[in-house]
């Protein structure tokens, strides 16, 4: 089950990022040697999925630490904003931004010298990698278990939309890590896996992961979801979450919400897996959630040639906002909240 | 309102095609001289949309019948046959072969000679071409009118998926044709048109349609469904048909049930737009409509060049099933049906 493909690897003080726009076709590790290389990498995509972005941001913010000169507060301050700034929507980004931004406090308070602060943040880096790992790999085991009571079947046919899997998670994966963990017991069947448009997550990076896991799997267009569940040819549905508010609104990949009232339709267990760093209390709902615009052409064009008329025009937001009302679960390493009773998520997460 | 633009065009006893592949990038018209170019430019989508398949198939019988040596019943039973099989899901295509056998049978009983009968054919194409803008407007005024009692606005927002403009019907359109003359009496704020994967139909067809009609459009991915519709940015939807049963079941380009699953979960009124030679009534309902699967490579490739791992697999459907609950109105040239008012569909094609 476990991978030894390591999107993200720290080696001899610098970064490398997998150039995630590059796959499924090339596999390219992008150097990243300062705070803009960081950011940069974080807002053109090189490096997508809440938690690699936030164990990306980490290791941007010890490089930024070891080379800034005499590194005030104020200076700090200014960093962390500098890489939130970079996708405003990723609640992991700024999760982990602040809790470096508070390590570097509290160790100037206690007088640590640059290099051993630099090293802390280096250190806090593995952490998050390795407890991300144990976080999936609960989750995974939760939304097993619960499928288990759901669905009486010898193997399951599984959907899921945009990319959840190692790629985005460093291990495992979240969404992706609960089928990859049933497949390495002998519960898959098949695996739908939504193309993602207009990025084509799925095509380009969930189809590359459940490839490499020799997962059977089929692509399909987003638009098919009601055909594949009219016909019966899913027994369930894990997406991930970008933000997921108070009462268990959750934004994610454009689409989500769409598959989620399609699975809603036709009573199919639709299931969030997200750690707790996705979760957004201080939002009573989704309406709070802020939706990202992204570029026109990435709809209009494709790799740089137009498919639409010349001038044409696209909306493309990011992410949407699924309904609590919509899901089955949601599934975080602190266990399986149910969105239909009101204040467990809240509950859940205070305990 | 009506385009002088007319992507079939029969000049000097030849069959002229807009090959629509190309669109929007290049206006490129593909000869058609025998049944078996035609049979051909139906099958590798050269021409598409129902209707314009019917006049296709007309002008192709006529050009075969004028060629043929001594056709005999059988062998333009043969000739049908070949012509129908290649898109077995299009009714239409169907439905106007065997119009044309029929014609053929009586003019050859009544003792025409080949060319008579060639001319009639050659006829019978042009006085399609033009009843089906007659009905298209008629559509277009029914669809109008029911949606002023629904929406209080001066101006709509609407939507649409796939492609059903005058490319794909020869002169104003089916869904579109209620759009493009609505905009026609300044009805019209704004357009969402669903790229509609993985074929593009929206991109490169409908989005080059309403650009010539200089109507205000943005293209959208279909995940984006929830996000446009919970945000109120779409007043109603048209939708074309590809086959409807007797209880209003309508098949359409794959994403349509999807889209009406989300229109209904939003309450946002949700229109069928086709002629009654789309409609099916020995078929009770859409569990009999034969989907057609298409190839993976539709999927996994765009232009040729690979979206996915090497050896990815999809699964294409090219169309689905709306349940009829889910329409508000099936709007044919004979009237609007309500499909929640069982056997009304009926009564009204039988009229």
């Amino acid at each position: 089950m476990s991978t030894e493909y390591n999107p993200i690897v720290w080696k001899d003080e610098t970064l490398y990022l997998l150039d995630q726009r590059l796959l499924p076709g090339e596999e390219h590790f992008v150097e990243v040697k300062s705070l803009k290389d960081c950011a940069s990498a974080i807002r053109d995509m090189v490096v997508r999925g809440a938690p690699c972005i936030g164990f990306t941001a980490i290791y941007g913010m010890a490089l930024w630490y070891k080379n800034a000169s005499q590194p005030s507060l104020a200076m700090v301050r200014e960093a962390c904003d500098e890489l939130i700034a970079a996708r405003p929507t990723a609640v992991n980004l700024a999760y982990e931004v602040e809790r470096c931004y508070t390590l570097i406090k509290n160790s100037q308070l206690s007088g640590k010298t640059q290099n051993e602060i630099f090293q802390e943040l280096v250190d806090f880096g593995h952490l998050q990698t390795k407890e991300s790992h144990d976080k999936n790999l609960r989750m995974a085991n939760l939304g097993i278990e619960d499928l288990k009571k759901r669905i009486k079947k010898e193997k399951w046919n599984l959907m899921t939309h945009c990319n959840t899997g190692f790629l985005a998670c460093g291990s495992l994966g979240t969404a992706l890590g609960v089928i990859s963990h049933a497949h390495s017991q002998g519960l898959v069947n098949h695996v739908f896996a939504d193309e993602t448009r207009p990025y084509m997550q799925g095509s380009r990076l969930t189809a590359f992961e459940l490839a490499k896991e020799n997962i059977p799997y089929s692509i399909v267009v987003e638009g098919a979801a009601s055909y594949l569940l009219s016909h019966g040819k899913v027994d369930a549905i894990f997406v991930g979450a970008d933000r997921i508010a108070a009462n268990g609104d959750t934004a994610n990949k454009v689409g989500t919400a769409t598959l989620a009232i399609v699975a809603n339709h036709y009573k199919i267990p639709f299931y969030v897996v997200a750690p707790t760093s996705s979760f957004d209390i201080s939002l009573e709902d989704g309406k709070g959630i802020e939706i990202e615009m992204r570029e026109s052409t990435e709809i209009t064009h494709f790799r740089g040639s137009p498919v639409a008329p010349a001038g044409a025009n696209s909306v493309n937001p990011s992410f949407d906002v699924t309904d609590h009302r919509l899901i089955t679960g949601i599934i975080c390493e602190k266990g399986m909240i149910n969105p239909a009773v009101a204040g467990e998520l809240v509950r859940i997460i205070r305990s």
